[in-house]
């Protein structure tokens, strides 16, 4: 490949600037253009990005000359019909997560990549970090058969008016489940609390139920006085403790050890030294996830491969949380989720 | 009062000889005597209380004169019919938890005892502890309107064969629940997994629905890794984080600290700095939850009034179990739970 | 004051573009320059500031006209010369730690500054830190005689070929031991490990005496395994846990709790339960540090009052790491501190 | 050995009952005596060990038929003189820490149990943990060349009016460190505070000094607000974190991760991601380190072989202590330790 590929950022709101920043760092791409609808977000970018055109309308940055891509990370409101218009203009497309609000658009956007043979991926920023692709690797070789998966993702503050908390928070967790168990749920049922006025549902709990007796639940919340990210991946043989706050030791990998029918005397032994195995924590790749999904949308533009995190994970992201909506509004009843 | 209250413990296997023991050390309880079906446990109860009568069955234990109460730590498949025995001997009962196998014979019990005026008391140990009793003020005092209860009680390893996960784990939140919040659940759902043949449910999740908006969420494992015990207490004005784990500060308050719809700005500063209150861990009672017990019986024997964890709240908890694993075999669909 | 304070950054390497950055979002200064040997360095430099004057020595800078203040972030050899030749040109100099290499330069560097009625500053940038802002106001108002600093200061790697360890991490908290308890330590005495050829010492205990019954310990080493932070103050009324690593509850601020001449019982119950007070965490100010660092330059330069950290308090901090190092010569024999 | 080995335990305050306990659980050895000159303690003893012989003078234990061992757990004060008496006695005795108050005291009993060929052993419980013996086994396998040993070992309260805080907590390091490096120190220097009238000194810092390039260092406090018992040991291949509070993962171990004069860029790299290597976290062994303890010395008895405590460690232990004591005095000089 003699020249970059040339690309335009839409949206320097909260993500765009680590995206554009990435796209600057890359070696593959050069970041042609911003746009943003704010005058005074293209003042900041253009102190940070000197020699970048700065447009305020998604058609702007379309009728550059050699554009090759575009990055949306604008509301998710708008991700549909950007990112339509920016297929349809024969543009590669990356978009921040979700993919877009509802599964049906998430179809569209795809049938469309699909036509056109077009990459069409989405920001699933945490199936790029050290931490993630560690338990990827370590679930397909050594946890034997995957039995549950069991994330608590909660903090304080931040109540947002236009998503509840499972857009929010739990879209992380689909990502990670979608990426490392490889399964798809049949149905969901979720549950909340939405008690402050004209504010959604702020604190979930979400169930997923699969074909095999693998089951997956999440518990995310804005109403929790500590953060906690804490996610337990449990196989046949071992299992993983993944603490996303822990500085270093994010993964810790323990052997099994269960006891089966254990005595009083078992039970007097397991209350004093309740572990029964060795651990250990797997040093990580450390570099940038978003530097690494950069990369990634790259390497699939300049090759035409699909991406790790393709639009159709987007999409199963975006169905169950869809689900997870109708059942949040029926008090829990399983919802299923729709398939590709 | 002139004489101490005799006192004879039923079962002496694992739970059994520290309710002997904190009889042992009570001011106003004598042990008198020990049963135990088998022998060499009773060989190992002699050693410990060189001065006690030692029997191989209930009714020996009731031919006793001057015997004025009963406790009972056998397997809970023998709670009714024991407790019962010794009920219509008129002795006042002190039951491990749960008090029964169903609500039908928690029911059966409390008539028993109030037709004979006794005191029917039922350990839930937790309730006896200074982190729950300074929960509780605190629930009563300071954090205003309750909004939800959410509990991590996991582990490695014990797999029993006679009762699921939830019966041996959230046993203890739900007694908790029951003392802290004061109010009564409408519906259960539980989902659960059982990999193992042979043994039951050993990872479940509990959603209680109220009457109020108020959610509670119970997360018990033993096939977790790690070993948590974690509760977070939400109200309007303060929220707490009990963690039994933690050797002296088991108990924080956090200052409320939500922020609604946050900017871009905002959102960053959270990211950095989310927490946006003081915190404070007060400092709890150290004496022995079960010597609080112990004496709670003694003072409800002594003065004929209710103990703080009556046969009502045995009841409420049994009930709730009862609804659950009901709903655990339906898939989590919701199941009310009966009333006294 | 009508025009903005024109400022000059010299040094681009590792921790001058923190200080350009935020002098650029300071109100009071203007970033007018940065000054680096390095081409590349100053390529850098030019992407993220692009209005600025960039030149490969401080002669070229100091050339500038209304040139009000200069910053030197360059490594410690050059702090002396480097601020020599600015304050003779009549420039207000605020230097990265420490101040200088030796005591004597320091206290040439202070005369030339007094002679000229310049502020003359250190960047200890720890004494403007939320949490050593707030240890300083407890320090003052309720922990009452302050009776020990004890730091553990530690890491894995970045063995320096040109500073020992002290000079690198116990920098830190001699200058928040200068800050927050007011006492000037009358000898040192440092004890310490050296075992890779040809880098110096990399692990290093001090011990600091002062006239009253205080003591001041520090490890630091560049040999753990870990990385620990932690801090403890402790005063005859209340006690300060302070750990830097913590995300949100960074200082912990304890109740006395010591029992003189225990029973055996009271031994027993210490080992079970060892705390005997409340605890509080208080709610820290998350403005950055640097940020209040350039503004307290700012502040001084403008008002020509005497900075938090200024010259005098890198004097102190300078002499005790050079009593510090003859102690490390002679294992350890305590070593005068010089006065100023 | 057809009879069991008849034991006697001296004291019954507050490490005596432990020790009665593990050696009436003890295959080898049958408690056949008691002594404690407190009428209302041997109460309390006859109730635990009902066919137990109670004296309150160690005469009256030594005048028993077929005692072959004694076991002292009485103050550090009266050991020298009653384990004596009781070797003189052609016993075999078991001192509890420390074998006695001074270095000619442990050195009088060193002799008179040779000259009899008697086992005498000094109850360093440490020594017998699962946490140490497996830091032990690592020192001696996989930790290349040890290069420094650092412990923290601090809580609050307990003032003790007959001992200072090095023989109360320093006392446990000396003897891990004389177990795990098998090196003697040369010289030790020792600072501390003593700000409580009528009380020693409550805070110490301990250097010694070995002949080789190793150093160690143990921070021992009763005036900390918090409990911590955390050891560093450092090697050139890898390195050991043993934390005693931790309840499962007290050993973790570090595979070594030095970065020789690092870049700005790898500077920056460190602060972000400082640990550059795997770590695991070994399974120990769960045996109660005073029932290893107790099998040591009835193995040590029947067998005539030297116990993995031998009084010689004692000796090396109290001459240690014995010196610090008057590097104490002398504000931190290097004191000479004392060749047995």
């Amino acid at each position: 490949m003699t020249r970059k590929l040339n690309v335009a950022v839409i949206g320097y709101g909260y993500w765009g600037p680590n995206l554009a920043r990435n796209v600057e760092l890359s070696e593959e791409f050069e970041l042609v253009c911003i746009c943003d609808f704010s005058k005074a977000t293209l003042k900041k970018a253009s102190t940070n990005h000197a020699n970048v055109k700065l447009v305020t309308s998604i058609e702007d940055a379309l009728k550059l000359e050699h554009l090759d891509a575009i990055i949306i990370a604008t509301p998710a409101s708008s991700h549909f019909a950007l990112g339509m218009k920016a297929l349809k203009k024969n543009k590669h497309v990356l978009i921040e997560k979700p993919l877009a609000q509802t599964s049906r658009e998430c179809r569209l956007l795809i049938k469309e990549a699909q036509f056109r043979n077009l990459v069409l991926m989405v920001d699933h920023t945490f199936a790029y970090t050290g931490a993630v692709r560690k338990m990827n690797d370590l679930a397909k070789t050594s946890l034997g058969d995957l039995l549950y998966y069991d994330s608590v993702r909660i903090n304080l503050g931040l109540f947002q008016r236009d998503v509840n908390v499972m857009w929010d928070l739990a879209v992380h967790d689909l990502s990670i489940l979608d990426l490392v168990t490889g399964f798809t749920p049949k149905a969901v049922s979720a549950t909340g609390l939405a008690h402050v006025d004209g504010y959604p549902t702020n604190t979930a709990y979400l169930t997923l139920y699969y074909e095999n007796s693998f089951i997956a639940h999440i518990h995310c919340s804005w109403m929790a006085p500590v953060k906690i990210r804490q996610t337990l991946l449990g196989g046949s043989n071992r299992m993983i403790v993944y603490d996303d706050l822990e500085p270093t030791e994010k993964i810790k990998v323990y052997d099994k050890g269960i006891l089966l029918n254990p005595t009083d005397e078992e039970k007097y032994d397991m209350r004093v030294d309740y572990r029964t195995a060795d651990m250990y924590s797997p040093k990580l790749n450390s570099v940038e996830a978003l530097a690494m999904l950069i990369q990634e949308f790259a390497e699939c533009v300049s090759s035409n491969r699909k991406p790790i995190t393709d639009a159709n994970s987007g999409f199963r992201v975006v169905s169950i949380l869809e689900a997870a909506d109708i059942s949040l509004s029926k008090h829990g009843e399983p919802v299923p989720v729709v398939d590709i």
